[in-house]
């Protein structure tokens, strides 16, 4: 038996991206059966066999009730349980073995069917027209900015996921969120923007240099570029994600950058904007026919500037931009 | 020792909101003495001590380093953890004894320090403000409504939480999240918007009538204003958090209502918007001079139309409502 508390595999089972917050909910399954466990308040929006309780009763009793017609010995729990809502499961079901089902999940979700693809492309094309439509404007600021990426693509029929827009030295941190900092002449700017279509996360990086571009901050920008063609060469079938990432640094390596590159190459998109496979050093993911994932390589030079370039890509029998 | 790996307890520790998705950060506490493990990616958002790890890098051994003047025997850790992060914890001391941080973390922060309070005050202006100068149009979808205030709170400087804009029968769904559905003449209508202002969240909701109000809207619409006015009068310093609730439900139930009050009558606010104190017929909180909490009944007909009222209340000598 699986018991899926997360929203996002809950999202995967029961096909609702359902927020709960503290509120426990599950989607159960064995074999061709399946059931939700959910909050009275949200079990309207679930179809299906749904068990609901209410605030202050035990969601462990309707859980059990929901799990009734499977062998409740061995449960497959997701990795993204938490403590709080582990000890309701295990409340249900005080003498299962419990598992990760991290693996079957993971498995399962790398793979795309042929929608799911459609979706992820319809989020990238949507995505890549905000962004062609966007007119920076000297002094407005980076959170100005995001805001205006935001309502865009809530405009365009999508759900904006996480929005960076970094003017000058903050290119440098290749996490930083918008601040009140004004776009200036003579600034890098770095826009990566995600957003789902029908649940499915696309996620695209634009690198670009406010005004007239230093040498320094070409050579770094070819370089990127440079390293995402290899990697896209590399991406095949049967591949190792490792060697696609290795494709990326050994030639920022090459040109001296090596230690300016700080995060990995590249990550799955589906129902999460990070998801398998990893596309880095360690990756023990080999590449499959129908995974869909992000290249994006970057250099960044502490208080300078940083250059991030970020494609998705999906593989059919080659390496196919999104 | 404590071990914060949830991204809010982590931010109540270190100052820092900071999300790092799948990848594992925790804050860790022992007397005075604090230290930050954080993918290297982030390092230079964190203050203080700071141990770092790249991507393919074991975090349980930053974690160890961080952990090396504490007494690692016993370890508190919250309940948000995910099963995942558990594991390198685990691997960082395999021999020690785990228990919740739960009730600590829970009794810290419910009870709000003047400057806590200073700016769930000034998110609540900010957001009744962005309420005040909306002016809703007839056939505007509930998505368009939902980014316009959206917007609206970013500019205010603000950082949105869940937007809930629903017409018509989607009032009688307490979660339902904004649709296509376009305003009509005759639909009653409710806004929930939730917001932080520097990490501290309000959380109003307001029902109205869109178009002359029938009369059993009225009646419902009453009844809500009643029952909350009830729960508010009934807070204060040493009640208990159920007698609060007890105070709505009982008004809702006295006019009829009660099986459409689905939901308990409210919650904390701080650097979360659901947190400690729990107004709910089961809570066993106590209330105490430095709660923030929202007072918000409601009443759903199922198919027709709901009403929720809800205001922020910070509790001094007695109830003010924020």
């Amino acid at each position: 038996m699986i018991v899926a508390t997360t929203t996002v595999n809950f999202a995967y089972l029961s096909g609702v991206w359902l927020e709960t917050y503290e509120r426990f909910k599950a989607a159960v399954k064995c074999g061709d059966y399946t059931a939700y466990v959910v909050p009275a308040l949200d079990a309207e929006r679930v179809r299906g066999n749904v068990f609901s309780y209410r605030d202050g009763e035990d969601p462990a009793e309707a859980l059990r009730a929901a799990a009734s017609p499977c062998d409740s010995g061995e449960v497959y729990i997701d990795g993204g349980t938490t403590l709080l809502h582990f000890e309701v499961v295990k409340r249900a079901f005080p003498r299962a073995t419990f598992k990760l089902a991290d693996e079957l999940f993971k498995k399962w979700r790398a793979v795309k069917k042929e929608d799911e693809v459609a979706k992820i492309r319809e989020a990238a094309r949507r995505i890549r027209r905000v962004l062609d439509a966007l007119e920076l404007a000297q002094d407005a600021t980076e959170r100005q900015t995001a805001a205006r990426i935001y309502l865009a693509l809530y405009e365009a029929g999508l759900r904006p996921g996480p929005i960076l827009v970094q003017f000058g030295s903050n290119t440098a941190l290749p996490h930083q969120e918008p601040t009140e900092k004004k776009l200036r002449r003579g600034d890098a700017v770095v826009i990566d923007v995600s957003a789902a279509y029908e649940g499915y996360y696309a996620d695209l990086t634009n690198s670009f240099f406010y005004g007239e571009p230093p040498r320094k901050y070409l050579e770094v920008y070819q370089t990127v570029e440079k390293a995402q063609a290899k990697a896209i060469k590399a991406a095949a079938p049967v591949v190792r994600a490792s060697e696609v990432d290795k494709a990326a640094r050994s030639t920022i390596e090459a040109a001296g950058y090596g230690p300016y590159f700080i995060h990995r190459t590249g990550h799955g998109l589906g129902l999460e904007i990070h998801e398998a496979p990893d596309i880095s050093p360690s990756s023990q993911d080999v590449l499959e026919r129908g995974m869909v994932f992000t290249i994006e390589p970057g250099i960044y030079i502490p208080h300078a500037f940083g250059v991030r370039l970020e494609v998705d890509i999906h593989l059919g029998e080659k390496a196919e931009i999104l």
